[in-house]
């Protein structure tokens, strides 16, 4: 088909198995934390969870694509030399991070941690639950569709929230310029937003003042769009299920950890049985484009 | 409108203040622990977690309609006197219970349990999820189909069992005959079907050793559906996640508690935010069918 043939470098063993298939393809195991190969690399999969060197290391000139496994790229725009092409990895994570949020909003209404935590006790209590509330949707990209999606069936009223208002076919996204009316009105928010100056430490003491009491915010998006001290000057009156942290990872002692209602799972939104065929398939799909001459898909920068 | 004028009764004040406004009604209160009142009762309404006096006891030339707040009614026919009409509470716990079912489905899964329990760890592991997975719904009443709906969009394929195999417009209910053919296929199984002698001891030996390795079993229905020793043999390669027990409540030596994969919340599944405005109406529309010179709705014996 092609007289091309690229070089692959993979970050371990596991991966040249489930690639072996591919024609036209030389895989080779590179982590990132050994030193750069010799030879020039075509496309660059970069570990997942193990903390890689920094980039501002690597040679541009012996490596082409560098295909991250993760969505978020913060720091890579600071660190990239020039002449690298970096894509991000998408279709791999919201599934699984829309699902881990609507867990952690589950969890958290119907008090599944206390009885985690009280194992052996059998105390009957109401709690709170999804049905006939509202809920605020902040951020309505990959992942905020897709916790849509998961929330639908729940017999609860989704308030939509993005940075600018508009409507859809199924009525209106708000934008955040209304939170100061709308955050009174709702139960529950999941923060679905991407990083950015506009929405660094969003969630503050005002918006948390804002929320009637026992109403609960879920963060799948980045720690710092939370103002961790402002959560545990809440001392549980509004309450927190988070996956991310800031800082991260937070260290045992951090008061957040004991404040009350607060529910945390460690940075784990993608980390599940979904992720493995989704990575593969978007790596496949990279070498088929680069074998065709064509350039990469989701480029965020380079 | 009406002559007629009822003496309802209730288990507690809160009742009498919610229905104040309740025209041709006195409303008096009786918890079923203190003796039967003297007079005449045309509707009584039972408490819903306090331990009452046997219905045995009651006196039949005094009581019309007693109308239950739950939807089970195990033990009620072998011991209410001829004579009074028993309502069981239909339409108010089946969406709060389904919600608990996939809360408690969704932190089995995401081990949201394990992560409540190591509060100041940050341990990141993979863990399974719903997506890409066959879940199998056994029992398609009025809590299946509130199960269905909130599983809906979580990217699993539902394979749907009910007592007699047919079609509907979302295809084909299997059999419960089907089941040792289904069981090796799928990842989850979320129990929704009634007590009988069909249901007792369902999920037995022979039941969990058809499942794969690491499917988990959802029991939202009544404690003896599952044979609690089996589970317990299996040692976690089968995992459970429970509302409801046998016995119930669990004793807090039992070694269901420390057996690997078993995540128990103490029978919670309608103790939700959502019951009261539910079970009011179900009292209103009970109240105005008897003014209204009608039988009462949801009769279950009697």
């Amino acid at each position: 088909m092609s007289d091309r043939r690229l070089h692959v470098t993979v970050p371990d063993i596991g991966w040249v198995d489930r690639l072996a298939d591919l024609a036209d393809v030389e895989l080779t195991v590179w982590d990132f934390t050994m030193p750069q190969p010799d030879r020039h690399i075509d496309l660059a999969v970069r570990p997942y969870t193990v903390a890689a060197t920094g980039l501002e290391l690597l040679d541009p000139s012996r490596i082409g694509v560098i295909q991250s496994q993760a969505l978020g790229y913060d720091g890579v725009a600071e660190t990239l030399p020039a002449g690298i092409t970096y894509c991000n990895a998408v279709g791999v994570h919201e599934e699984s991070t829309a699902e881990l949020a609507v867990a952690l909003l589950l969890a958290s209404q119907r008090e599944i941690d206390r009885y985690a935590r009280e194992r052996g006790e059998w105390n009957r209590r109401f709690t709170a639950s999804l049905i006939d509330r509202r809920i605020m949707l902040l951020g309505y990209g990959g992942i905020g569709v897709e916790v849509e999606k998961r929330l639908d069936g729940f017999g609860a009223e989704l308030v939509r929230v993005a940075s600018h208002r508009r409507e859809d076919d199924r009525g209106t996204i708000h934008g955040d310029d209304e939170l100061p009316a709308l955050l009174p009105t709702v139960d529950a928010v999941v923060l679905a937003v991407p990083l950015s100056d506009r929405t660094t430490q969003l969630v503050d003491d005002t918006f948390l003042a804002a929320l009637p009491d026992g109403a609960v915010v879920v963060n799948v998006s980045r720690g710092k769009v939370v103002d961790t001290d402002a959560v545990v000057r809440q001392g549980g009156r509004v309450r927190l299920a988070a996956d991310v942290t800031d800082p991260e990872p937070l260290p045992a002692d951090h008061p957040l950890w004991s404040t009350r209602g607060v529910l945390i799972s460690p940075h784990v939104g993608g980390m599940s049985s979904a992720m493995q065929p989704r990575i593969d398939a978007v790596v496949r799909r990279q070498v088929a484009l680069l074998l065709g001459g064509f350039g990469p898909e989701d480029v965020v920068l380079g």
